[in-house]
């Protein structure tokens, strides 16, 4: 970096003397000199008004082009920081606001905040994402793309993408999908609130939700102008047969593999009792399949959604399979709604990466996918056995249920204290959830879910290094 | 794959002798079995109803364990296929719609559809999407990255990228950007969309846009709600000056680099006048820098936004620099709106690839991005030069506007001519824009625009091998 001091005022009149000390940088000298002049005004060493000398000046005092000097000036009057004025030559704007320089960078907000421990639903483990894999798989998509591959897409999503999933559902999932009938979203959230926007168009305005769920899905809806009666999940899921009873419900939205978060899968009887309803009514089921593929002691129970694909619009993602943060998900619909949800989208919205999506149409394609489920399949299995072992040992009053699939169990607890097992839990600075934040009833439903007290493990997420420690903590907790 | 006749009867009462003409595929038996029982029920082969044999039977049949019969069973009758009574035996569930099997593939839709030759304006050159840097970029960010970088991340968008792009945006720009005042987001379309939101959100009722520019910007913002005066765009840009005639609008968006599609700079007196209305009225300047980097005569010229960073809210993209496709963009905001429009993004919401915004982080950092922009401007400048030869020499009547800087410029036409040379243009399988669908005026702005007759082409776009032939295709019917 070369220094110089360029002291005008030999051949200017006497107010314009100005002593500028800039630091010429940067590889081209003439973006040094305009960098130099605009954090000369930024800082206020060249005050609003002040007259710069002429570039001959300054050009001369700097030992620089002339023309490397007009060009700064030509450039800074075109941006705004100086003004040119006939007669009374080039002077600092008078709007400039001064300001400090923008900091160089800054630590991460999440650093530092957190407590030290987690077992927090929601996350798969992201330590296990298989970066090797997602980055062979992205050069393999990206060296044999088209070029059209980096424009904006179709709203549906990357054919490549929707042509693997489609083979993918069907062959893993029981899944009847047809490319034509894929839609691909930034996540499930976006999913639903696509579906909540094509509902509202077609005047359905009730859509019945389970009695234990996440409370931000049913706030989407309900934000969307959507009436949400609660559908009442007992021991063996949802009571699908209630829907019957339920006046002008249009939509419901079930997790028939695996109810979250109390981890049932539905029986047949109400798998079938939620087709009669459907079919009676002629109301949607929205079969969310978040974690599906995990289950630990059988095959995967397969989707509802293949019993019937004209009713049922299934919801699947990567969220718990590979990672949240790719926001891939999808939607497999019925003919008739996607034109609907693709109205919904609307134009150029909500498109996802179409470099990620042909990445994951190639983890798919190559079996990189069912390798990498089958892989976590068993780490998730060792983890829930190592969860249960211990729990048998140290807490054996604690019942554990929900153990058959997903990345979570259920532990009952006597009644009334879910709420200082968590503070207790908290205070050793481990992070757990309680049932109880995933309960949902309305007055009008004419129930009450029993009150049930229990916690929420998320045993799948915990880094190696953490999980012992998390887990010493659980024990004692409940001990 | 073994194909088995599978003839039970043997034992059985008469009604249930069934013939499996079972496909044994796959590489695990059982599964094979429950696909092959799957199909055979939604081909119909299985009617509704239909008795199966035992699993005893069926297993002896086909040489397999009985457990393997029984399993397959199971996992029908938890699926829903099938049904099984006390007494009855396992039967085919009468609720299942037999269907055709979902087809393999599908060819894209976009095949064929396209006229030959195209010159619409608002994609870059596809072809030169840095393929290899951006691969190893993505190899770089992805190796290097912490476990909680495939987490949802945060709704600002990851820091990485935020802080690579306030540097960049600095150095590059003349913006002022802390990485504190960058939202990140799924492309310009989702940050105006949030915009308008947060807009609404503090009571503003109305954006003035300018005269010129893309309709699905302005339907986005009719449709949040926002009232949309037109602001007069002439030959020297928009007419910022009369800002101050205008009652109660809240926020201006203007593109004062490169206005879209006139290609004007906005002249100095102008970038002056829009910060006055701004300060006089607490107004806020929605600055699109959709194209800045690309300038060829000069430097670029400096965002407005470094002038007065408290009332601007600058938005960037990577959609003319690198390919939409990717579906990055981002805003630098006043520091009072960034909680607004994180806000407005609403948890889960929105959230772009934190792959992506990694591999970009890098892409940035490296200098990759910067080399890229400066490969594209020679390149850009050489296609342009191109155009205005071929032009003078073979359509000289022709007036070239716009081309100073960004992808596209502006041909201007004998009045009343600009349809006829578009269907002319169509009529060879030319695809261009005319200037006319860009415009808008409303019957209370008290103005008319003239009548102008142009062309806006965007000679960026085309493919190698096809320039020549749309270039020639151009000048022909200009001629």
């Amino acid at each position: 970096m070369a220094e110089t001091w360029a002291t005008s005022g030999s051949g200017e009149p006497a107010e314009t003397g100005v002593d500028l000390h800039l630091d010429l940088t940067g590889p081209r000298l003439r973006e040094g000199l305009t960098d130099a002049l605009r954090d000369a005004v930024r800082s206020k060493r060249l005050a609003p008004g002040t007259r710069l000398p002429s570039s001959r000046t300054l050009a001369a005092d700097l030992g620089v082009a002339r023309n490397t000097v007009a060009n700064a000036y030509a450039e800074l009057i075109a941006e705004g920081w100086l003004t040119a004025q006939q007669g009374s030559g080039t002077r600092v704007a008078r709007r400039v606001e001064p300001r400090r320089a923008a900091p160089a960078a800054l630590r991460p907000r999440l650093a530092g905040q957190r407590p030290t421990y987690s077992l927090l639903t929601g996350s798969p483990n992201l330590a296990q994402f298989p970066r090797k894999q997602w980055l062979a798989a992205a050069r393999r998509a990206l060296t044999a793309a088209p070029h059209e591959a980096f424009a904006l897409g179709e709203a549906h999503g990357r054919i490549e993408l929707r042509t693997a999933l489609a083979d993918y559902l069907a062959r893993s999932r029981g899944v009847y999908a047809d490319p034509e009938r894929i839609v691909v979203s930034a996540g499930f959230h976006h999913a639903l609130g696509l579906m909540a926007q094509a509902l509202k168009a077609r005047r359905v305005r009730t859509v019945a939700v389970e009695s234990y769920g996440l409370d931000i899905y049913r706030e989407q809806l309900s934000n969307a102008g959507l009436r949400i009666p609660p559908l009442y999940v007992d021991d063996h899921g949802a009571r699908t047969g209630d829907l019957a009873g339920m006046p002008d419900v249009g939509a419901v939205l079930i997790t028939p593999a695996h109810q979250f978060p109390t981890g049932h899968a539905l029986p047949p009887a109400r798998r079938a009792a939620v087709l009669d309803w459907a079919r009676a009514t002629g109301g949607l089921i929205l079969e969310d399949d978040y974690d599906g593929e995990f289950r630990y002691d059988r095959e995967p129970v397969g989707a509802l959604q293949g019993l019937d694909p004209d009713r049922i619009a299934y919801f699947g993602t990567v969220s718990k399979s590979l990672a949240p943060g790719l926001r891939l998900a999808w939607m497999v619909l019925p003919d008739w709604l996607v034109p609907e949800i693709i109205t919904a989208k609307g134009y150029l919205d909500w498109l996802s990466s179409a470099t990620e999506q042909l990445t994951l149409a190639e983890f798919i394609a190559s079996g990189d996918y069912d390798r990498h489920v089958r892989a976590m399949r068993l780490r998730y299995r060792r983890r829930r056995d190592e969860l249960v072992a211990a729990l048998s040992e140290r807490a054996p009053a604690i019942k554990v249920t929900g153990l058959a699939a997903g990345l979570q169990v259920v532990l009952e607890l006597p009644a009334g204290t879910e709420r200082s097992v968590i503070e207790a839990a908290a205070a050793r600075g481990l992070e757990i959830s309680g049932i109880t934040e995933f309960r949902y009833e309305t007055a009008d439903a004419g129930w009450r879910l029993p009150v049930k007290d229990a916690l929420v493990i998320n045993y799948a997420a915990p880094l190696d290094n953490a999980w012992a420690g998390a887990l010493d903590i659980l024990c004692d907790v409940l001990a």
